[in-house]
């Protein structure tokens, strides 16, 4: 592992009690960053979307702005990310664990899978960005070799080395904190 | 005004009280069963993005499904809807006006129209879907247009007869109930 100048290496895993919400976040908030800083380069065109929640109960208190009193969180039949980056669509699903072994494929949804498969039909670039945590290593893995490793393994789970193998691994910077489109580019 | 024979014309506007509401779902609804149509054939991998709401508080009530109990709309930064199509980038956003005149510019947020403008700099096809619901007419406006429009006219609105001359008049029918991408396609 590699340590990077601006993380302080965390000793223990227990060091940081709230760690699963904090490193869940701490992705998204990377992947938000460097997006970020593409649209300020100009480099390419990607956003998050937002999380899907069913509206219930709306109130409008006194000409205030509305608020939401009642709704609920949906299962996403899509992916969290997706844009323009060299005239290609890209369209990405990002994901944390932190074993250090594997990366369960119950993270993700069936729904999520089709929907990354048809884009890659389609001519769009598609992938995951998984992180394992507790090695502080972040992957780019197309939706190809995915696609492979369902067709051809038994496993419920992406072992470590087989990502390592299959997927790129992503350099970590200052600025932009995760530079996902240059392990695109280096894929080719 | 054609009458479509899965239409019954409206005779005056008082007669259906909510249709502000109505006629917003309306062009929603029609864009949604198009894109389900699309997907369904292949032919497009196009989603309606979730709406954007700020989350404020969660319940957990006793091990139930997390319940939102105070959350708020926030002002969306990019389109409603995007996705590939022809192996293109496609983005788009669809407004409807009760006008027979006009569509007032102020329906769309400034950062809407800078996302539009990026996308096509970068090779993207966006476009407005604008929706006449008095003359029940819904046209696909390429984002140069309107470019162009607000470059070069001091008006906040964009008159009708603008729209039917820069725009494509989009092909009602059964199924697909608004078939744009033919109408993207006579633009070529």
């Amino acid at each position: 592992m590699i340590n990077y100048p601006n993380r302080k290496k965390q000793t223990t895993q227990t060091s940081r009690p709230s760690s699963t919400a904090d490193r869940g976040m701490g992705l998204e908030h990377d992947i938000n960053l460097t997006n970020a800083y593409y649209r300020e380069l100009d480099r390419a065109v990607i956003h998050k979307k937002p999380t899907p929640i069913t509206v219930v109960k709306v109130d409008y208190p006194a000409r205030s702005k509305a608020k939401i009193s009642e709704a609920y969180y949906k299962v996403p039949s899509t992916t969290d990310y997706n844009g323009i980056y060299r005239g290609q669509y890209i369209d990405f699903e990002a994901k944390e664990t932190r074993s250090k072994t594997a990366f369960a494929l119950s993270n993700l949804h069936a729904h999520q899978i089709d929907h990354m498969q048809q884009v890659h039909r389609h001519g769009g670039r598609s992938f995951l960005l998984i992180r394992f945590s507790a090695l502080d290593e972040t992957f780019l893995l197309p939706i190809e070799a995915l696609t492979h490793f369902i067709a051809t393994q038994t496993r419920k789970s992406l072992p470590y080395s087989w990502v390592s193998e299959h997927g790129q691994l992503i350099e970590r910077k200052i600025t932009p904190p995760l530079d996902y489109l240059n392990a695109l580019d280096m894929i080719g």
